[in-house]
């Protein structure tokens, strides 16, 4: 039984061999993915972002459990953990996999926590693999949860239909961080630790931005989104039924505006993309000469001739081995 | 005279203008920027980064103000201002640039601030453009200075020589980010606001961390790089003078240990690595019939077939199409 197969009847074991091997960019793990395409496209990604300290772990946690507790019908809940803040160590977040074990013994859950891989992009690609793999293997929510950090914000709206934004009362700088630019990608904003001085404060100060500009409306459709603030306390696991209702909402506002179809295929559009950039450059440079690669960096290097050029050359190069 | 004589000869409106057009990609600032390689792989870059409210920019500010006061010789500096937490924005820092009006008299100065473009990757292109723009322009000295960001240090580390973080004192979760990563990308730490009640601790901290992982030997060198921790005041502009001693001191390290030929190389093949699978993605869609792209995606969308073997047609269909 491939690798693919065992995904698809539910093996959990195969499921987390898979997304290690993605992570290994493993080519038989690309062979499976590739497998597993036809089969996804049901499940709905949900990102989860806020700066440290708003609680966003908790929340997550609790939002599991609240999917798993609805009736009916309970849903299967796939977690993904995203640690952009540690860019070397590869390994996995410890404080959110202890949070995280009274979830671990549901086999209606899987948790997966993925840091930063060296390369530009790397953990974007990671955790869109780790996201079709997941659709694929049944899982009726998906909640990629991540440190509010600018890019990584950027990355998790290309992969989410839902972006839900937590904050914290009385952080100054969060409110001028969502002020930045954080309101274009928030769908949902939670004011989680909602028992702490300051959260009506915080309340007021988001529903004055959202009066600005809070109102999101799909091209070619009559739709309107209006982006709404939930209160939490969610160690408490106080109103995350509000949270989840907004998820829900927002899910089949997507599906009536016809905005899920433009997600999805600009998802597409960006992953072939890439794609196509890798398999280009994986191909060019198998069909250079040996070393000439490394001549043309030493060119450049010494300021002989300018990147520009040499990838011109380059390419003409390839194309002349080529054929 | 070319735009990228104009930069030579130390024109700073020509210097602006074309960060702007490399900013929106346009072919002819493409080209300056080749014709000024050459001039380029002499300025010190400096990366400065570390969470909100760490007083970065007063810092790089003092940095600044130190170096061109230096005597002899007075130093020029270009500041780099990323706001990589400002996704979508595309505008300019406009704190950043009031706290530094005290600069922009001084023509030995050039400040620019960027915000993250919406595609992958485009602010470290961007920054990286920037930074090659002011080395042919003359600047001794390139100050970067970004929110500590994850993935965006990850990236400025890629760009700088040196690399400053900075920390105050007393914020629990700084420590906690900096255990997650920071460490193997900082060459100096710097905790800034060390008149405020817990400097102390947090320096302790620091050195604890430090003793544990930062020395960095280069490979093949004999040479040690033992990773100082300063102390300083910015708004009181107290212990600048140290932190400007430890960047000249990592400059001339890497230049003895060969580590900054090394660091050299590895940032001129990422360079031409990039510029390799842009040209050669558009090159591609170039090479296309029309609408085969689309037709590609829709089938991805519809499920008909996958990414991996689509991005495989389409590499054939413009290898027939092209002869």
């Amino acid at each position: 039984m491939s690798l693919s197969d065992q995904v698809l009847a539910g093996d959990r074991r195969a499921l987390a061999r898979l997304i290690t091997q993605l992570e290994n960019d493993a080519p038989s793990a690309r062979e499976a993915l590739a497998a597993l395409w036809p089969h996804t496209g049901r499940a709905h990604v949900v990102g989860v972002t806020g700066a440290p300290g708003t609680g966003k772990s908790t929340l997550v946690n609790e939002i599991a459990k609240c999917l798993r507790a609805a009736s009916p019908p309970a849903r299967t809940v796939g977690i993904i953990a995203v640690d952009p803040t540690s860019p070397f160590s590869g390994g996995a977040i410890l404080g959110d996999r202890i949070r995280m074990r009274d979830l671990a013994g549901d086999s209606g859950v899987f948790i997966r926590s993925m840091a930063t891989r060296g390369s530009l992009g790397g953990l974007a690609r990671a955790t869109s693999d780790a996201v079709q793999a997941l659709d694929a293997g049944g899982f009726d929510a998906i909640l990629i949860e991540t440190v509010g950090a600018g890019q990584s914000e950027v990355e998790i709206a290309r992969t989410a239909h839902t972006v839900i934004v937590v904050v914290a009362p009385g952080m100054g700088d969060e409110v001028q961080a969502i002020k930045a630019g954080i309101l274009e990608i928030a769908d949902i904003f939670v004011v989680n630790k909602s028992d702490q001085a300051g959260a009506e404060a915080t309340v007021r100060a988001l529903r004055a931005m959202l009066e600005l500009g809070g109102r999101k409306q799909t091209a070619g459709s009559e739709a309107v989104w209006e982006t709404p603030i939930c209160q939490t306390t969610a160690s408490e696991g106080k109103g995350i039924g509000d949270v989840v209702e907004a998820m829900d909402r927002h899910h089949a506002h997507l599906r009536a505006s016809g905005e899920l179809r433009m997600r999805e295929r600009e998802r597409v559009v960006n992953e072939l993309q890439i794609l196509l950039r890798d398999t280009l450059l994986a191909r060019l440079m198998d069909g250079l000469g040996n070393g000439q690669f490394e001549a043309a960096v030493d060119r450049v290097m010494a300021r002989e001739s300018d990147p520009r050029s040499e990838v011109e050359g380059l390419v003409r190069a390839a194309r002349e081995e080529g054929g």
